[in-house]
């Protein structure tokens, strides 16, 4: 445990939905789980007075607020965790960056790439001063999948040659489902791509520790027309995305993320083949990793269910006895870790996702979106 | 939601180890999920004043105590929740029930029967003030097990005939892990029986509705002598047993709890048959109910994989998105939720299991023990 | 391959219902999968002309005859396989050893224990002249089954503690099924128990090498009385039963024998706990071995899926490549392998299981049945 | 039943290796199966004399040849079954329809495409005079799959909107494994993609009852160079192929073929998604269909793993009762069957796939890779 600091860490969050509810949760029991400096929690954020007061009451924030420029200001906040939407993104945290706050930014990290440009240049001005400038894709925090990057980085696979990755949902099926701004292009981005895409090439990339290099992609959108508020209105993202990438490393991955699975409800699955063994993970059942280990003898070989909750396995210092499985909620306490742990050591490099990760991802998604429109050939980066 | 009462209801709970460690994290969940009245976490009591006062610290309560008598007496406390070992419940559950105080009191409910009747006559004098008495099986709010009794009470499954149970764990494998008081009679009652075998009794009772009427047991001690601080020690209880169960409706249900199921880390399993479907639940996928409806064209019949994760579900509505899974920890949280709503409408009969519920367990595992002691036979309850 | 006797081995079928339509595709194919003696099909046997004629036609057998006494005189005829209604069993199997037959007889062995005794007798005569009588519990033929006994026997489980073995149908479920000989005690001699609890019971035996030595048990039936021919009749043989098992070697062993749960197809399990390992079995999966090794490092430890179609896997040189599984009926013909090996090298030594174990199997059942009738108190055998 | 002709249908069989065994077999069991016309396993057809007379005495054929063109003369010869290698069968085919007989041929149905239409065209005029040329995709007759189909056409699953298919196996994952004829494109045609991922594409059309219309492929070949006779040598064909598929109607199915995916065996897996439910399968589980029913309500909403055994399932109403799984080897069974009930009926149209999907399938396969050779870019049929 590193060195308290003279006065607990104080904790802004801004924004109170799902994401918000996910982040206070762990804000509230990452100290219980875990080693960590003292933290406060200290105020949350909103647009609207009598709602974030509301919140901040059942999620347990000492204070509310409304406006985000006083609160990033204010000397007792030194964490600024964001969790509004994508189109919030740069603006906050460029703004909490150059006040000299850590900042936790939820994923996107922005809705285009000039966006995230700007952010990697503060966050690099940040970093100078000491500052942690995060990016929450919490699955790299799930226990099963921080396991299957050290199986891979500890080269129990061997070299890795093909990898799969997709990411099913089904909240789309109904033709008759209304519209949203999730489902526009200017107010989203991206549609199945980029929201759900996202994680599984962040996931690709961190597992097999190698980047994307070269892309082919496809982009469809199943359900072109939705009703709106005054009647039919096209839909302009897509509803699913399917993509080749070339691994730095020589490897090839498959990608599909759809919201049109009927019947798959998160389905982030994972599946990488390596010279010397394979892994395969599943969202639906986070608790577990599947290994296989080639150089065992061959009457013995197959996929090992490996219930990842030893004591010894990734942040399971942190939680229950053997068996006692965790659920979605606890990567964001894991990775509520981590970042105290950096922020406290004020070592940016202790930290990843950063924000050049995610303008990284930003320019895959993109890659893939332009191989779609030119036909599906393939696009380098 | 009950109307709130005029100030927030003040919990003490008694005991930060494994099981105070869950219920803290129950407690400062509950209202951030649920619509429940406030409450604040008053105190944590200790017999050691500087563990318990860092314990509070992390677990995140207002203060903290090493005098459980003094504490039940004060005014702010409404709610005791007690986490001790067991052979400290019937003293603090009774003082506290006499003080006024709803009182929630982790399994088992006492280490022998003479307690547990006692228990249940301060539970009964109690409950004609309004005072709630609950039993910590917290097994019976994961939402798949409550999803299976809702299915089995709306004859979904017909007339139960046969039911299969069991709990096993493999943390006594090892001949050499040494003596603890869990492995003397004098200081834990009963072996794999009444620890882990009293949840799968629990859960048998509860989805089926029916009660258990006789008994057939067998019990084991397979490695019958362990390393103790003076030399090797014998171990005086069960490591593993067994049960052949007649239910009041006239279903069978078998029973097979073991410390000794080598890979097995946390596996509670239920399997039940009716005339007109299944059911099969595991806990180490505690997420999804296997539903099998016998009723259907037969060519389409088979176990069907809930994920029991949409707002539909029970105790879903505090939760996440759907295929966002929960964790064991979760059912802590709904099992305060159920426990505030009773408190706060003073209404005892709203909550099960209460003490009347554990002492008729306690009074099943001694049957067990019983038949066994005689070669088997059956004892009728 | 041992060597060609010479003129083929001639083979004759006593029944072609079920068990007989299993045995002529292992004699059809046998050849073709090993290498083996040359056989062949001879004749089929059954008691209407008209009905056996057209059998043999279909099941491919070059004659067929209604006089089991005349084939079994055969001078062409060396393998006599019965595959009649266990109450037969007897008189023909050891009319066949004294004629000088090998003998191959379906389980159950007979239909008491005075009958099992007489074959045994038969039998110890008969291998005394180098003949064969093998019984037919073909599970043991089971690739997986086999890899699993071999697993057990190398000690990768250590020492063996606990078994769990199930064998699960729901073909009774519906309690207007009318009756049938096998509901008959008179006929069927025993119900679940003895129908499918003897293959579980042949299983704990097999894949331990431990046999049992004292049992306490249950039966129950739970429709008492299906239609008849003339009305209500009633059930006079159990449609479910348990049992608790010491085997030789200390371990206890848990069974479950059910028609009565509904959604199980054909579901024989076994589960074997031992202090270095653990493996788990499932009939309606019969590719599948999975096997835990206690030794590995605990972060990688879990139940591995093992496809048991490795060509050294047992019985695998025979079949297919790799992943293209096996099915139920490829049993019978590695049954048929082993059998013809035992007959050309005269060794009834290298078979089993024979006569023998067919009674002790016999005598378990019995004690199942009488612990039951005294209430569940211990049987010793 | 259809009515049986005057004699036994002759059957002659080109070929005895992996794809010969496993067609005698089906030859071998169809009579004992099925209600079909009797057969007569007439003549087995190979190049080296003793070796060919080996094979057909133990796969059971009444002769043996060495000249196919004398065989597919022979007066007593009704149906030609053609397991050669794929340079062989374009020659063979034309030849046997010309002189009037029925044609099995083994995919793939030729190596290059000009074969193909040579191979349609004979088909064609054949189909004329009543005789049947059927291509041996026999997956179609995996009751699971055929099931799927079924279901699929029933509109329990509305309409189709997204299809996943891969074959994945793991024979080439050593690189040290030498070259074969497999791994040259002059011999093999095509590697991965045409071996296996043929299947793959065959079951999405099959299946969904839609035609490619239109794909984006990449092909890799991750061991560029293994062990020859004379030192390394190029590998000139795919170890791994994807491919992104429109369907004629407007669904978009993924494909995915491996030799390289370490750990799978011989996993050729499917998913339907469709607006009203989904279906998954997985070769290695074959007996297993996993169906949803999106039309259920939610709170029961699940995949349902259907175990195809029940005598209501395709083909169940040739084997064994309900639970007592088939393996790889039965589908070769029921082709015999449907082929054999065309055959008698002279009625081509009733047997599918024929020529033409064969062909079809071979420019599905060249458009994959005329798209890779383009940088991935589409490719329309």
């Amino acid at each position: 445990m590193p060195e308290s600091p003279a006065r607990p860490l104080g904790i802004a969050l801004i924004g109170y939905a799902f994401m918000g509810r996910a982040h206070s949760q762990a804000w509230r029991s990452v100290g219980a789980a875990f080693d960590v400096p003292e933290i406060e929690r200290r105020v949350l954020v909103g647009r609207d007075e009598s709602a974030v007061a509301q919140a901040a009451r059942r999620l347990d924030w000492q204070e509310h607020a409304t406006d985000w420029r006083e609160v990033i200001a204010r000397e007792d906040v030194d964490i600024v965790d964001i969790c509004t939407p994508g189109f919030l993104h740069a603006e906050i945290a460029i703004a909490a960056l150059e006040a000299g706050k850590h900042v936790l930014c939820e994923k996107p990290l922005a809705n285009d790439t000039d966006e995230a440009v700007r952010m990697v240049e503060a966050a690099r001005a940040a970093r100078e001063r000491g500052q942690v400038a995060a990016l929450g894709h919490t699955y790299r925090r799930v226990p099963a999948l921080a396991h299957a990057r050290d199986l891979v980085a500890a080269g129990r696979l061997g070299e890795i040659r093909q990898v799969r990755a997709s990411y099913l949902q089904d909240w789309l099926v109904d033709a008759e489902a209304g519209m949203s701004w999730r489902l526009r292009k200017e107010t989203a981005g991206s549609g199945a791509l980029g929201d759900i895409g996202s994680h599984a090439v962040d996931q690709i990339q961190f597992v097999t520790g190698q980047s994307v290099a070269a892309v082919r992609g496809r982009l469809a959108t199943m359900v072109p027309e939705r009703p709106g508020a005054d009647g039919p209105e096209p839909v302009t993202v897509d509803d699913a995305a399917w993509a080749s990438l070339e691994l730095s490393g020589g490897a090839i991955a498959s990608l599909e993320a759809s919201r049109m699975a009927t019947g798959r409800k998160n389905e982030l699955s994972l599946e990488v083949y390596g010279t010397d063994g394979a892994l395969r993970f599943d969202l639906e059942r986070l608790d577990e990793l599947w290994f296989l280990d080639a150089t065992r003898p061959v009457t013995e070989q197959g996929f090992t269910r490996i219930v990842v909750t030893e004591p010894e396995h990734p942040y399971l210092e942190g939680w229950w006895p053997q068996g006692h499985v965790l659920g979605w909620e606890n990567a964001f306490t894991n990775q509520a870790r981590d970042l105290l742990l950096a922020v406290t050591d004020r070592d940016p490099a202790a930290y990843s996702p950063d924000f050049e990760d995610g303008l990284a991802l930003q320019r895959i998604l993109e890659a893939i979106i332009d191989s779609d429109a030119a036909g599906g050939s393939t696009v380098r980066l």
